[in-house]
């Protein structure tokens, strides 16, 4: 019933995540009852992160620029290396403040029934980036699901060769929590790692 | 720390209705992550939608043609109206399935402190249509909130004077409606419209 445009913008909305079929009608008739300068501004922000977003040549994170500004800053520490699944990853352990070395962007986990194997996930260029800047420890910040376990094992094995000191984020009850309300897996791993006072 | 156009993409995703930060930052790395294609149909048909998309016009509602596929349809009861505030309206009367009429798209209702007058709500343009298509019945079916009702009032003054039928949507409970959870405004309307049986 709408018109086709509306119709198409409705169903591109679609693409977003978290957006289904009311939400996009939503927000199609709302940009073009009331946000005509919004949906211009989001036009045009999309369609230049679309033409000039790239991998930074170093960590792979997304950037337009040939190297991202964590990788250009001279005061990070080169030898010391987080691997993370996913630029927001990057922006979490950025907000906690305590890590001063460099990342590595997998931009995913291995997946083979989706096709993302080790060369999807940059792990060559990992290597040659260990080895360039002489990395002295890695530690492994995949996600704590059954992939990012997976892909954090693979990776740890491959460095492991290469004589650096390989760690895994530490998994346990998280600041605040109470035990009362900690999964059982959660719980499991935080005894296994306890720590002696 | 995300690069400036990305940053940007961020900013302007949240022109979207009930975007707030956390959400545009997970929709704008996953369109720049896995999204390109969808990200890039988006662009357009918002780009699209803005150049083109205008007002019908005869009920203005939105659409990119001169006469919306409602205003064209010859079989439709050109006598009897509906006005209503918003597009997503008509689709909810339509879905209804049970009015053959046409439509008057308010786009809004009066809220003088937004400067929306009569002018801005288009009825004078209202008048001329029913007065043109010698309407005999305007069923008003603006929202029940205080705007809406406000603004209701002020179209059935306008209108009566045409010595035109002018009748309000019912209010009352919803059908499946338990009386326990409705609200006592609901309810109280409900008794004041009941029906002879």
């Amino acid at each position: 019933m709408f018109s086709p445009l509306i119709k198409e913008l409705i169903e591109s909305l679609r693409c977003l995540p978290g957006v289904g079929p009311k939400s996009a009608q939503k927000m199609a008739l709302y940009l073009l009852e009331r946000e005509h300068q919004g949906a211009d501004r989001l036009a045009s922000a999309l369609r230049n992160a679309l033409d000039k977003v790239g991998r930074c040549s170093s960590c792979r994170t997304l950037t337009e620029e040939s190297e991202c500004s964590i990788c250009r800053d001279e005061e990070r520490d080169a030898t010391r290396l987080c691997i993370v699944e996913t630029p927001a990853d990057v922006i979490a352990i950025e907000s906690a403040g305590t890590f001063d070395g460099r990342y590595f962007v997998l931009l995913g986990h291995l997946s083979p029934i989706d096709g993302i194997g080790p060369e999807e996930l940059g792990l060559e260029h990992l290597e040659k980036m260990v080895e360039y800047n002489q990395v002295e420890e890695a530690i492994i910040a995949t996600n704590s699901t059954v992939e990012g376990e997976a892909t954090c094992h693979y990776i740890a094995e491959k460095l492991k060769s290469k004589n650096i000191n390989v760690s895994r984020i530490a998994h346990g009850v998280p600041m605040g929590g109470e035990l009362e309300y900690v999964d059982g897996n959660t719980l499991a791993l935080a005894l296994e790692g306890r720590k002696k006072l």
